[in-house]
């Protein structure tokens, strides 16, 4: 954890270019310290380092206090800015700023963007916890109750409080384990395709099954591939076995899960042979009317015209599902929200109590649940392609776990390890 | 074009299982005559040629008349529903068949599912074509107007009176050219980035310069990697000079077009030296609060907030811009149409009336506008990642040029030689 | 079957740029005579088809006699060229033309280069086959023997008769199969991530188990990965139960093969856990010690050391292996040859009596394996990375099935289905 | 630097798995201190820093004294191997322990593995550095000279005295440079599409002008699709205006250049318009036929046959070429060395020299030259493939900038920004 210590009261020696910052936790090998000094001397700025205590032990945690120098105080501000985005903090008694947004939708100057850590404000002389964080958002306070929300801009209305500047805000980042760093490695391992697929997907099933024995709760974010693959059946029974809590999709996946149960084929190749069926795209729009005349996919199920898989096994196990929908959809399914703020929404409403991520063979609806995603939460992001994981891993989860693999192999095993 | 001929008044001999099928056109070097062939062997089905007439020069037309025997009748029906695929009709003097949809967003069974090929269809005794053709659509047909129109499912409304079954249809694929077949070829190549990107580029600007000359229109597909390397000056003096019609994109290309002309930074990487950016990402969001503040793009240009870039130039010079929103959009700017189903419908509004689509950096809208374009418009695909362009190119448009490349090499390549 | 018939008898009238060419057998479905109009036309030639026989029924082959016009001699003999690959042949009852080399690996000018089709010369008045064919090579012709060989340029001997020039040269391509094309198509199918591969594994599986039970070959192409994903135990029980008969690879297969036999990692990762072995790197260093003190692979089996793993079941069942060097070798082991053209001859012993050819993981490996393949010899290439199938199925042999997949997915799934 | 001192002393007490370290140096930015608690960690293990002092200043250097503890002695010398590849050394004043080599290419049990960063012995009372340092190999110490080699395994001769254990070895691993970071950057920074290619390259041609100035040298390691991209008039000025000092590449890039040269094409490809040649694979074999014929590359250029191009340059500019061959070569031209060992004791000649080394577009020969490469030497890696970069980049190199861009690009932008 950073702490900053505020330097105005020392401003009057002319020190307007220099703060103190405090930094205390495992913060040599959790890269926080190391991280620190890089991002000043990359930005040009200059460091003494005023105290430093180390952790003697293991499990000692090390304290340093750092006089950080800009060459003026704006070349000061965004040296402190950066360091804010590892977990930098001011922690001098001062209290969280706040302005008023002057119209929906509109910030006012120098508001604060969040990280995906969890994030603590100092307001009326206390810490209070930032609810429901996610990155890149923004945090308004609600002065009546003493709240404070982590809010994305879109969803700012005229005369919301919101946080600026740099005072009061104390940041959490992941601290590196103390022993071993497990299959969730402290940070991000490479993906690579040279690995032994199956022993990653041991240590992926016993900590799904960690997971479920504690009562957490699983998302799965899901790609039309796993259908074409031939993985449905083992994702249906899956759900149908209690491993999957929410499913995050698009129009696709459920199609040609759809299609598949009706007709064995997706969009048009039979998921069985992989032979291409006579005319097969048809069998897509014949899935999407047979919801369309039903109602449903719920109604579909009721009515006994659907009678198995993905999104079968979702309605039956009350499993929720959010399909949001995109650009490329054929249709869509009626289930699908084809507003794409409101499918957003949606999502918010089941990610802060998840507890792993795991998402395959799609990197729309990956990125979309990363964007969301506080940095507690476990993912794995399974790909054939590699800068598909790439990107994912870039967006700033500490606990990501990489496979490049076929997607066609990946639940097959996940399954039978699971069991 | 291949055209079938009923044999249901044969059928007293109880030759239910077959049907006779023409051809004609240059069905054996455009390949109608082979893949027919093709398809029916793979299909397990049998044939005879019954009467076959060789174009023997270069310009002459061939023409087969062809008995498809199917094992029964529904194995038949199975094959000639592939082959009108590769546009195949039954050209007997009977009619289309017509049933009203039952409900909205429902079809009638034995729905005709289209191609993007210029489709006639068989009215009343006359041959009318099928207006805004996109694939795999239904024929919705006016009664009252003698007028036939594309829908796609989701238009259907209770009543629509949709085309079914596979009589009274004229599909007419695209014949190879009688010369050299050019950078469009015929047939998809290969992509590849083991070619040599200038003379490719270089025919793909003649070939602008030429649509231009004659008064063509030419629309641009954009993703947010042409602002990341440091292309938006370069497609800015392009929409500038008037080589781009209509712009489709996302909330993604607009929002770092804009952040790079308001803060020159892209998601807070210097676009000019490629340096990260102290607290970069703010900038994403400072974008998209200006343009909140001001209350659209066009308001940020009319106010001079927007003074350059891409987003700029098309509303200085009135070329209009679809923004689809996605799923993992942050914001998004006010411009953005969030529903996906009023996004394509927008993009409809342009495409039949297109010659050029040149698609860089993005598969996501890519794809989007490949489903709706007419087979006849020339396509060009310009991405890194080989299976992007592949993806693209096995949507089933003839005219198809994918090139393998640095989207950041590209435009400054096509702009010098549009120049 | 294409076969040209000379129209230099009919040169008196002028004619000098036209000649006559024949072409028989499934040439429709076949693609020969699309082919063969599509090269005139995209070559810029002419065409006038002076016969055609049709054939009626699906097992009936066709016939056509075509006169190719080119602008002038030169480029009716270039037009004639590239017809001959694919299967164009001279047919009158010309003599084959043959040129003494002037030097060791020198070529008389004009000399014909193969395709990897069966081949015949007309030769003192009898058809004779082309022994050991492979592409881009050059047929020489044994007088006294009346034999003839493909030869690469690099063996050619001073004195050496070379076939030159278009007559008396006769080429075979494959034909499509009367049927449905099954797993090997006639034309290769779309590498693609987006199949379900197990099913396309279970038909390569019967695949392998019919050309075993018919005393077939197979040879494996085999590349690290392989090891590296934890599937040399696969491997080896494969070579045990006799599904492989030659292996090709290089140093890195079998170096960390037998490290992982020895030590149970692979370049320093622990094989079955996936993580990181202390000093690992060292394990590959060792491993090649432990072979050089040994004197080679068979004296570690021999003296005890190596007790397991792909390079020792090929020791103990018999089955030869080529291990080519590369310029990346450590070590090399002592039975790598790290001549290249001396590993390339040690391959071609292996390669003209094989039925099938496996080829996975590795790029270098699978494309000098290709080079050296006659057309007829199935070939299925699997990696992770569509660009490898992509090329090696661009490299011109027809039974080729490419599978995008994970390695360590795919060996396991192919071996249950086997059993 | 990491300096580590014996317990051995203290061992009385019972202390076998214990044992103190030094390390000294920009230890925390530069990550060795952090990397040794991460490994002694990961590893299982257990510390108790004993001193430490904070270099207070940006220039100031940091010391830590650390006590590592181990389950038992193995597992100790297990940690403190992995240690040593991070620069950890026993700095005791212990002479360096030497063993003679048993039998050609075989090393004596506990032989130590180098890095490829400067290395230092302990050898007679003096720090001996040791010569020709690349990683993966062994040092060789010869008593009569008091010099010390880096020898890889296939070069060691039976009496070779060989370093083993861990006792009087000195690595110095690059440590983070006290201001920005430059384009080389001090860790490799992530390979991606999505960047200014320009900005980059600019960069790129001002160190290369940098290091001409000062007398450097610059080694190119080409691949051919430096050819095919229409690149090589611009690689052959670049050689003719002394950028390049040595070029490694293999058969392919020697002969698709001549061909070129030649014909205009590469392998039958047109390189100006992309459009293939008639019989073009032909022109390949007739490039190496014209080089047998003359008799090297220099005799072709000599006789005037080869009048342009990559190669002829060379030869004019005398300019150093390795070419390496490999398992998948047609030909090869004369002038390649089919083997591998001897290609490579050929590469090792000129890379200790080298400033800097830029690798274009393969894979195969990139490796082989990294693999040999000193710590020091900057390497970029330029490829439209993002596996081919992070392969190379995953190889050691501190100092590699990995461009993820068109290679057809690549070259004439570079070229522009270095006039």
């Amino acid at each position: 954890m950073l702490i900053y210590e505020s330097l105005y009261n020392k401003s009057e020696d002319g020190y307007m270019n220099t703060r103190k910052i405090e930094l205390s936790g495992h913060i040599i090998d959790s890269l926080i310290l190391p991280n620190a000094l890089d991002i000043i001397m990359d930005m040009g700025g200059d460091f003494k380092i005023l105290e430093f205590e180390i952790g003697k032990l293991k499990a000692d945690t090390s304290y340093a206090k750092i006089l950080v120098i800009g060459e003026d105080p704006a070349h000061l501000n965004e040296i402190l800015d950066e360091l804010s985005e590892i977990g930098a903090t001011i922690a001098e008694i001062k209290e969280v700023e706040l302005k008023a947004s002057p119209k929906d939708r509109v910030l006012p100057p120098e508001f604060y963007s969040t990280t995906n850590h969890p994030t603590y404000i100092r307001y009326q002389g206390l810490w209070i916890h930032v609810e429901n964080i996610e990155m890149d958002c923004m945090i308004v306070v609600k002065p009546e109750s003493k709240r404070s929300f982590c809010e994305p801009i879109g969803k700012i209305k005229k005369g919301d409080m919101v946080v600026v500047g740099r005072e009061g805000i104390k940041v959490v980042p992941p601290e590196r384990p103390r022993g071993k760093k497990g299959i969730f490695a402290f940070m991000s391992s490479e993906a690579s395709s040279e690995k032994p697929v199956r022993s990653i997907i041991e240590n992926i099933a016993s900590e799904i099954k960690e997971i479920k024995k504690r009562g957490g709760k699983i998302a799965l974010v899901a790609g039309p591939a796993i259908v074409h693959t031939g993985s449905s059946p083992i994702l249906a029974e899956m759900i149908q076995e209690g491993f999957i809590d929410i499913l995050f999709a698009g129009n696709a996946l459920a199609t040609h899960d759809i299609e598949n149960a009706l007709y064995g084929t997706s969009l048009g190749m039979n998921v069985d042979s992989g032979e291409a069926v006579a005319r097969g795209h048809r069998h897509h729009i014949y899935a999407i009317n047979e919801i369309n005349r039903a109602g449903s996919i719920k109604e579909a199920v009721d009515k006994g015209v659907l009678k198995e898989g993905i999104m079968y096994e979702c309605i039956k196990n009350n499993v929720p599902f959010v399909l949001a929908g995109s650009i490329r959809d054929d249709g869509p399914l009626p289930d699908v929200i084809t507003d794409i703020i409101e499918a957003q929404d949606e999502m918010r409403k089941y990610v802060q109590d998840v507890d792993m991520v795991i998402m395959i063979a799609t990197m729309l609806h990956s990125i979309a649940t990363g964007n969301i995603l506080p940095s507690h939460v476990k993912s794995i992001c399974v790909d054939i392609n590699p800068a598909t994981v790439t990107k994912l891993s870039d967006r700033g989860s500490a606990q990501v776990v990489s496979i490049v693999t076929d997607v066609g192999a990946f639940l097959p095993i996940l399954y039978e390890e699971l069991r």
